[in-house]
């Protein structure tokens, strides 16, 4: 299977495919239409046809695609088919409720540490905050996959640092700052604020 | 100046460029590089001048663009040039974060009204929580823009058809779930784990 050279916005789309297909599995439907999913997530059903096509998923002509192999083949691409240990530093108010995101943990994404410089020692869920100084030592206990940062952006790239040097390869980035890190890890930053400009964007053109 | 057949993508970029924009100004720089915004975003210089060039920003060659001229041009697009008020129904974890989140305000976006089915008359920053069935009556008196959706799913459509009767005409979404709204309201549908997922894919290609 083709896993490279995938655009992001398809991994996106993918992500949020894999979604109604589990919708759709757990309801006990064993087919869908690229105009099912097309209804279901609002991408056009060219648009499914042209992303599934980049992994060799064609469907069978006038039926559709079986949608437990279908969601198992998106799986694979997008890494759901495994668990991933993440490690969260800053518990403020986002922070806080990143750590018991509903979604998170149904998608295979296991808090396994959260950090802070304060209120060491306080339960969220089944873990205790602990202080980022420690995290390498924990790090090399838990063995975590990928971070997420949202402390204060003054404290972000000392947090990134930190992750890095004790061997974590991803990291989502909620603080507003652009982070310095080596070629072999992977950063996303995400600025909640974005999606409300891409709807500010759309009244305006219709004003 | 052209406003419409932007692509989504290119609107979440023009967001970030933005941004990154700002911090320049508050620098006291006057002039940047498509190859600086590039540094400072990571994303190519090329797509940079490409992402300009659907609204007719060219900068001058050898020197770059002017950062305020710039910088007000992306707000007038994507609407970041004026106040947008907002209205937030769902105040658990997520949405309680969401109210006090610092990128709202400082892009223009006032927390106008928040609502639940519970806690009612609890203070948050300046306001009060409301009941979701004074939605209409509050909307009519405030005058809300935008509308975020953080109730649990089963919740979730109801809250949008309120929304909508009460004249909003843009919705972000954070409730795992495809809302039905007519033609003329935009919807914006977030899942955090989308984000993870990205990285997931990352991680996986290079297994």
């Amino acid at each position: 299977m083709k896993k490279n050279k995938i655009p992001e916005v398809t991994i996106m789309r993918l992500s949020s495919y894999s979604r109604v297909l589990n919708d759709a599995l757990a309801k006990g439907d064993k087919i869908i239409s690229s105009k099912g999913i097309s209804a279901l997530t609002g991408v056009s059903p060219d648009q499914v046809r042209k992303d599934f096509a980049y992994f060799g998923e064609f469907g069978v002509r006038g039926i559709g695609y079986n949608i437990e192999e279908l969601k198992n083949n998106i799986s694979k691409i997008i890494g759901t088919d495994r668990n991933w240990k993440v490690a969260i530093a800053g518990l403020g108010h986002l922070g806080g409720s990143l750590v018991s995101y509903p979604g998170f943990l149904t998608r295979g994404f296991i808090m396994a540490g959260i950090f802070d410089v304060k209120n060491i020692g306080e339960k969220y869920g089944n873990l205790y905050v602990e202080h980022i100084d420690n995290f390498e030592t924990i790090a090399k206990k838990v063995g975590f996959d990928l971070g997420i940062i949202v402390v204060p952006k003054e404290f972000a790239q000392n947090v990134a640092d930190i992750m890095i040097k004790s061997g974590i390869k991803a990291i989502l980035n909620f603080a507003p700052i652009m982070l310095d890190v080596p070629e072999n890890v992977e950063i996303k930053n995400v600025d909640l604020s974005m999606f409300l400009e891409m709807l500010s964007y759309y009244m305006s053109i219709k004003m």
